[in-house]
């Protein structure tokens, strides 16, 4: 260990995120680790404690029940969502941005998960809300949430990422932070009922091969699924974390589509409707579609495709130390799970193996971490992910030899963070 | 599925969570999940929304950012921390209980996992924190959180349980809901350094067998830690399910000494010290020991043993309808891996397996379900957890037959729900 951890170092955090990134409490120079004798600062072990013990351990604290419902403390005011200013036109149908450069392991901290609503977030009552399963069924059905909540249940760990995640880097735009240009992406313990449950108990139509599913919001957003991914391992949730869902994540009630662009797993779920053709509703033939090279546009590409991005050191960042740092991100794919992720800290010439923290899940944000001693030299850091299909995350070059430049939705391109000389953390574009 | 979950059919929450609970939103006799006319009552595909539909999904909604970092829906209030009044002296020396019966999953939300204070919970300045290695070390070291945070870090799923946890019931007293039976206790995905990585980096002295640690607290609470346990899977930890640890749980930095009564993970963690014979402090001399029926107190009793507990339906609730119910709820072990749950609704006399939420993690919440039809008659709801060493969690009378009725803690016995023929669920004890 000694020699991989020398005395000093430590990373500081992007300038919007002062407090509380992964890496750089501290900007002062103080020697962090050093040998010291232990007398001197330490508390003598059943004597009075020494003057230079700290103020919080020489009074009382905080009642139990000072928060009966806790918040994070104030030190981590930094750590939050956000919104890229001037990136929609109005807030009701806007984005706020995941802090991934501040967070760990692979569970998102709901307080933090991404927002994206079409019409703004609604307040709905739970005692009110209804879900109706129609269309090409046997029995259509109106369950209350009473209902919903009394079926079989599953816990799945899961990611969403809405479809225009990292979306700006299509046109070479350098979005500065992770923050910003992969925010739109969280992992989260889902609780709920699994679809095919619902739908054996509405008798689907053999000759069904659609679901349209609606929200509750005011934009009463819709999108088709497929029925074979609606009957595999689609669920209507109203868990996350262990608790009920969050308001801007759907409360009381969403669909959830493991794998697939976030915009499918349709909050403030009101409706199911049974159908043979897929309903072209406008946000599925308006938006999410790809535009190509030609000029046409693909759609209804669902598939979240293998993807990764380092969180530390990653954009905004200062490295002011030499040596040992751990270089940390996130790995994730549609189509299962993540089999190896490898990373570059030569713009792609050489690769190294990282650690997977386990279990690795399905269709699920999946942690690595792999050592680096930093020269002080220029670096440019870069990860790969290849899912257990084989399927390997490619180069922006790659992507765009086939896709053109001109699209929002769907870029899973390698993501670079140049390190210059003197340690700052930038987003660059390695073609 | 359809015979298995007939139309109407609720249970109740207890009192004391008047929503939100595990299920039972609606207390109605409303006919749930009843056929209906799918037209009268569904939104028209394109066409205007009929006169029936909600006000939320006829305005828009509130802005993103409307909470920069999320918090629950109003219409949770009810599922949160709660204080046993009577229970301690102070409520800066007291306990907040986890509401077990409204969760789901494996992952206790940090905002409502149980707190316990012993001179109540400071406000820690990460900048000024420091932790202290020394004692029978070759290099004494005090690290800032920057060098802490730079190590190479691990996440792992594990639980937390006071070692008081359904102390009362070794004497009988039946206490009414599961937040106040089991309810300290609490399951987050941790991350940090393994501890055995920060006493490679001070060198411990061979004839060293014990760590001492000390918290930054008012208590200054000291806990005696076998070395061998320390160099296998302690922690220490400043991130909790995802994000910095909550202040009441230790913020900046705690130990997390995984499968050990909670105590021994010392909270707002100041300063390890190595030496070599326990250092028999007040907190593991004077309480934390079980008095046995003899009269003496078994001292150093850390490990907290296979356990498990219905959370749904449990004391308090209502069961409102016959047929079809979930029974779910929680197990762990702190020796390893929770191997199989069964479930008796007789009060033991028959038993069945009940499913685990996979994957299954070692010294970990691990959430059972299984189905049941209520036939409306009394019915004793128990489980039974068996984990990967081959220890069956004991019945109370087991229990007692070894360690008497005058402990407080390690009370690790079969629990028992009574549903009368009123539906009504309250804690009864089978002997």
């Amino acid at each position: 260990m000694a020699d991989r951890v020398p005395a000093p170092g430590r990373i500081r955090p992007a300038p919007e995120a002062p407090r509380g990134a992964r890496r750089g409490f501290l900007k002062r120079a103080l020697a962090g680790g050093a040998a010291l004798a232990a007398g001197r600062a330490a508390a003598q072990d059943g004597a009075n404690l020494p003057p230079n013990v700290p103020e919080w351990t020489r009074t009382l604290g905080a009642p139990v029940l000072a928060s009966p419902y806790g918040v994070p403390s104030k030190h981590e005011a930094g750590v939050r969502r956000r919104e890229s200013p001037g990136l929609t036109r109005t807030p009701h149908s806007s984005v706020a941005f995941t802090p991934l450069q501040s967070l760990f392991g692979i569970i998102t901290p709901s307080g933090v998960h991404f927002e994206r609503h079409h019409a703004g977030m609604p307040d709905v009552d739970p005692h009110q809300h209804r879900l109706i399963v129609h269309g090409m069924v046997r029995e259509p059905r109106i369950y209350t949430m009473d209902d919903i909540l009394r079926f079989p249940s599953v816990s799945r760990v899961h990611f969403i990422e809405c479809g225009a995640n990292t979306g700006m880097e299509w046109a070479n735009v350098a979005v500065p932070t992770v923050q910003y240009s992969h925010g739109m992406v969280g992992c989260s313990e889902w609780t709920g009922v699994l679809l095919s449950t619902l739908l054996a108990e509405a008798g689907v139509d053999p000759k069904a091969k659609f679901v349209l599913a609606e929200g509750a919001d005011g934009a009463a957003l819709t999108r088709t699924i497929p029925l074979a991914m609606a009957l595999d391992d689609v669920m209507v949730c109203y868990g996350q974390n262990g608790e009920m869902l969050r308001p801007e994540q759907g409360y009381p009630l969403r669909l959830l589509v493991p794998g697939v662009q976030g915009v499918s797993s349709v909050k403030w779920l009101r409706r199911l409707k049974l159908g043979d053709t897929p309903w072209n509703t406008r946000e599925e033939s308006l938006h999410y579609v790809d535009l190509m090279p030609g000029g046409k546009h693909r759609q209804y590409t669902w598939i979240q495709e293998a993807k990764s991005v380092i969180t530390s050191p990653s954009g905004g960042q200062v490295i002011l130390d030499r040596g040992y740092h751990e270089i940390t991100g996130l790995a994730w794919s549609g189509r299962g799970k993540v089999k190896r992720v490898d990373v570059s800290v030569d713009g792609g010439r050489n690769w190294r193996t990282a650690k997977l923290q386990e279990p690795v899940h399905t269709k699920a944000l999946t942690r690595f971490r792999i050592d680096w001693s930093w020269d002080g030299g220029p670096a440019l850091l870069q990860s790969r992910a290849i899912d257990d299909t084989g399927y390997v995350q490619p180069t922006i070059r790659q992507l765009r030899a086939v896709r053109g430049t001109r699209s929002i939705y769907h870029n899973n391109a390698i993501h670079t963070w140049r390190v210059d000389a003197t340690g700052e953390v930038s987003n660059v574009q390695v073609l």
